[in-house]
């Protein structure tokens, strides 16, 4: 039985199935969203909902039966498990939101398709290295918080007012939007060297980014030199100390044999 | 006759020839937009638009004449046949639209000049490899805009009412054009906790915007490192690798020489 | 005496002397735009500016008689020769903007620190190979004018009324600035399909942008590359093939002398 | 008793307990922005904060007795003493923001985790090699706004009506915010030609970013790859032109022996 699932949850069959599955459900839900469809015919796309979650959970309990205690080391199996989750999750005070988050089960396209799991890969695989450069955002996004929520908070109770808005303003200070007409200028009114705050975050962070990008940039670059050309310079070497070798051990016994005659 | 004509084609006058009429056929094109021109000659500037439109007929049918069955292989000759298309499209409804885009044939000049070909050629030879990081956006925003329609949309219906409405805001708020003044502020003053949905997604679509720009620049930079360095480096190993053997065939037959005397 | 001169305007002392003086017109210069100053001491600070300008006129008058016909193939005298032409223009129409221009005269800086220069230089190097870049960015501009002109100029005569106001207007909407809240959004209230050219005309101008940027990128690369590491491979490479060749020719000799004897 | 202190400092034990000083003032000093939190328990706080800036005085005192004349010589100890200081400064006018800065004690962290300070001290190092590039920023950003004060200052003092403002609001539209709809179009209305000078400011402001970008990527591209690379280059080439000499000296000593004989 368990041999005769794992069979076919791994034939090409099956996850082209769960691949169309995922997509049918994803037009689903995206009909969900206009009201006329739902008036017309509501009920039958909650059935269709309803079965595909109802496929999605068989093929999860399969894999589970199938892979037991390996089942939750494959953070893939752990993603498909969240987001099946979430459905199954009982209605409450948050239903409109939960609702609204099973169009998530899209993401599982992710775990299905090769190509983008190794973008998603890639990423995660990146993020150690950029860990300093995310540490470093983090302790000037805190750092400026907490002063401008010092100094601007009594003033703009709506941008600076607590750690959470004035972190909230930073990032989108961060982002450029608006920064100067609507935040730093109705600031400088009521305390003219706000720029003495705002400029040097805005370069600081902006040094960060770029830090973040030029390191995501080399790291790439050196990944895909590393894979293609560095093994034909090993390959080619190995051979050249190989011959280099021979031909050494070649006119060593000839000067011993020429030695010993 | 056919001879004549492929011959006709082929020479560079004749292309410099189409050339001109392209650059004169956008100039016309443009005073047509200014309605004192048009008041003062606008039957003249009709009449050269015609003219232009004319040279351009003929040149496609005795290219079609001249390749046959060969000519809507060419990606170009298409691109050139549909924007000519668009000019004789029988005029009804989208008269001033139709009217409007004739301005599309000064994109002929990017199948005329080489180096302009190339570029495009470039771009979409590079499209392929950034399949993924597409498809991975297009997740995205379909998963973004199911999300804000359910949960914004009933608040703001202008811009989140419909699947349509969220993809366009959500594109805005890609491109980080007011989308806090703008867009975000507003809703958090309904949702409160709507950053929790609009902060992620501008951090996503940021990821897989740098990934394309990264991938890109990887991608140019490995073709430009291919073709020049490589083949050097190729053929001094080879070189080297062919002189070796020499070495090591001169040694082995002293070797046997010297044994066998 | 024309020796002379060409040795005083060689020496370091005369350079520092007039970069001196260059720094000093730019601070007086910066003075000047303070009513403040100039009320309490205005008379001097135009007499300053008068000195800085003959000695200008007077180094450059020195470099000619020096240079002769030479001279206007440098193009940095060129330059030098037009921002000090533009403060000696007749005074009419355009005064106010002609005495602003005077300011560029900070620009001989760059004329006269090597470091500057050769930052100038690079980019103006870097030009030609992204010739076609420009070309199709200036294509994609055009078309889009004319068709924004068009289509969005009736009903819209500040934003897209002529083509210099379309042209202006698009290069806001590369830009980013505005492009949704300002612009697109209130053109979608009168034409509904208006994001079926702007999302596009976005989406091409970026891809433009992306590929100056990396075209730089891999230029700059290539050029850091050759100059050190290739200087060292190709010299390695010289080296092992000399040493080789004398292997060989060592061997053949004692090939043909073991056969000869 | 120095040594014994030297010893102690050196302690990982010592370096993470006053990590954990660190970020127990941070949250302490977060905490203190919030007035709910202060009207319970503001002493505690004041108290805690007070005994955190005690162990750091303690921590520096310690410092630089063991260290003495070389205390001062290492840049992140002067770092850590700035910062320290402006904790001690006695109370006046400024009091507000002295209180606020306190919050830069959590940039001690940098000097303390060794990433964070390999990327600072990168950034430092990559100073000097785009310090023609600043140069040319300020140059430009000097001229733009003697040019802009001069032209626009009189009609709209507000952004143009000092050195200090126009520089703020070039800074606004270089970051590109706002820079049409809220600055140029505005300036437009008295000055129609100012897209002369904005559009010109705006696409030499971007060369200058670019270039910064460039250079940063470039140096770090050549960083990464002489370390790793080069060196495995460098080992290898070292043992092919050993064993070539080796090979040498074999055959000539041969060819000697054989002419000898």
């Amino acid at each position: 039985m368990r041999a005769y699932l794992s069979d076919s949850l791994s034939k090409s069959v099956t996850r082209n199935f769960i691949m169309a599955v995922i997509l049918f459900n994803a037009v689903i839900l995206g009909l969900e969203t206009s009201s006329s469809v739902m008036a017309r015919m509501g009920g039958l796309i909650v059935a269709l909902d309803m079965l595909c979650l109802a496929i999605f959970i068989l093929e999860l309990a399969a894999k589970m039966y199938v892979q037991r205690a390996r089942f939750f080391r494959d953070g893939w199996n752990v993603f498909d498990f969240v987001i099946i989750g979430i459905s199954l999750t009982p209605a409450g005070a948050g239903l409109s939101v939960l609702r609204a988050l099973r169009i998530l089960r899209l993401l599982r396209v992710v775990s299905v398709v090769p190509s983008l799991r190794r973008v998603v890969e890639a990423f995660i695989m990146a993020l150690p290295g950029m860990a300093s450069v995310f540490l470093l955002t983090g302790i000037i996004f805190y750092i400026g918080a907490v002063i401008a929520t010092r100094l601007y908070g009594p003033a703009f109770p709506e941008w600076f007012g607590t750690l959470g808005a004035s972190l909230y303003t930073l990032f989108q200070v961060m982002t450029l939007e608006s920064w100067s007409m609507g935040i730093v200028r109705p600031v400088m009114e009521a305390h003219p060297m706000a720029w003495l705050f705002f400029i040097p975050f805005i370069l600081s962070t902006a040094f960060a980014v770029m830090n973040l990008v030029v390191g995501l940039i080399v790291n790439s670059m050196q990944d895909a030199h590393h894979e293609e050309e560095n093994a034909a310079t090993d390959s080619y070497r190995d051979d050249i100390t190989a011959r280099l070798d021979r031909i050494e051990a070649l006119l060593e016994r000839k000067a011993e044999g020429g030695n010993g005659s």
